[in-house]
């Protein structure tokens, strides 16, 4: 259930690793090595890797050669493009960063996402209601009495498919994971910011979950790659990744009882 | 007032072009140097580059510097972030790819776009309503008894801003061209899809103009990259851009008239 964002920030690398594209592969190799036994998915996003330029796609490529297969690997991309540009940036994600999975951006409608649904064994979440502040400017707008964001679940479930389709939902936003959760009851959601961004992981669980307990991951970045700016930096994000994991089945728990 | 989405598909590439990034690399090096006596910007949408994977983003380092320095580069990248992420990508385009602007999609609201307007010599052109079939599922949903895309551009003039603000809509929507321009009577305009997807030039050219005449810019991609397949191919797109110029200066004319 837990979901690691896989974001290095040159500014944070801990003591003893170069502020350089090597000490990049360095430090996600050594974060992908401690919590592969406690992760459901990793999630890089790409704009940490193309503002280091040409050689930092080739550190992504290189990285994501350690993770073991039956990890799907989630590009936290944001797309948002149609027709040729939209295929394009698919076969980018899949082919030459080799992810299992995309999240896109819905604004352009439905051949805006299609694009990204033509794989059986490919994903795609759709962005419903986000964990930033300006997420209410657009997505909290009312239409026909129902804010935008349930227009945009109920009509991409919609959509012409092949794989999978899924949807985030930022943990800040617990009333708003329950709603998405009722407009699509089997759909894989994806849920960002239970660590720094503070959102809540008791209430994602009870609210984000498929009745089988199932369909959920929630995902969290810095609190794990930060954990420690020393040379334990691996066993901190093992440690913290331990702890989140540990409050994740403890809530689990709680909502069976 | 012409500009061209520098977009090349390995697949159209003309005879006697390799179908490679060096093929790449020369095409659109010819194209920039036969037709940037007519253009008003240039427009790379990045998915082009990426899809040929990290050497594709040096065959764009290698051909913008080609560009001369007062002709601006718009990066059609739509992308859609927030905080560090939406700060790298802005680093990312506007210093590892060189370019003065960048088109960003607004689902996400103020934080997702007022992070790339840090910079008074740099652009953004915010999506607002798009040239593609499924722009209308969302764009055209009325909210308070008016469009979306409305409520987009009005709220997007509110935000903080250092730089230029425009906003993107599709030359296949005249009335939304006009109904953009009511509300934004001073922002750029950027209008793709007078080419080959058919958009009204004449009514583009009536409804996107400021009242002075300027801040519109039209785009065409395809119908200038791919008018001839032979060894003819960049005479072919100057004489193609040249004729939607002269295009555009009669539609200017009986504008004025």
């Amino acid at each position: 259930m837990l979901c690691i964002g896989l974001d290095p920030e040159l500014g944070r690398l801990p003591e003893g690793v170069s502020r350089d594209v090597a000490g990049v592969t360095q430090f996600v190799s050594s974060i992908i090595e401690a919590t592969a036994d406690l992760v459901g998915a990793f999630k890089p996003n790409l704009a940490f890797y193309e503002a280091l330029g040409p050689e930092g796609i080739r550190a992504w490529q290189r990285v994501v050669r350690q993770i073991p297969g039956d990890i799907p690997i989630i590009a936290d991309a944001k797309r948002s493009d149609i027709g040729n540009s939209a295929r394009l940036y698919a076969a980018a994600v899949f082919d030459i960063l080799h992810c299992d999975a995309i999240i896109v951006n819905p604004y352009q409608g439905s051949d805006s996402v299609e694009a990204y649904m033509t794989r059986p064994d490919r994903g795609v979440y759709v962005l419903a209601r986000t964990s930033n502040p300006g997420s209410a400017d657009f997505q909290e707008l009312l239409v026909d009495g129902e804010p935008l964001y349930r227009h945009v679940v109920r009509r991409a479930l919609r959509w012409k498919r092949s794989g999978t389709l899924g949807f985030v939902v930022g943990a800040t936003a617990p009333d708003q994971i329950r709603a998405v959760r009722e407009d699509a009851p089997d759909a894989p959601l994806l849920v960002p910011g239970i660590g720094v961004q503070g959102g809540d992981l008791q209430a994602s669980n009870r609210f984000g979950q498929r009745s089988d307990g199932g369909g959920l991951l929630l995902s969290a970045s810095r609190s794990i790659l930060y954990a420690s700016n020393r040379a334990d930096f691996a066993e901190a994000a093992h440690a913290e990744a331990q702890r989140l994991v540990d409050q994740m089945r403890a809530a689990t728990v709680a909502v069976d009882a």
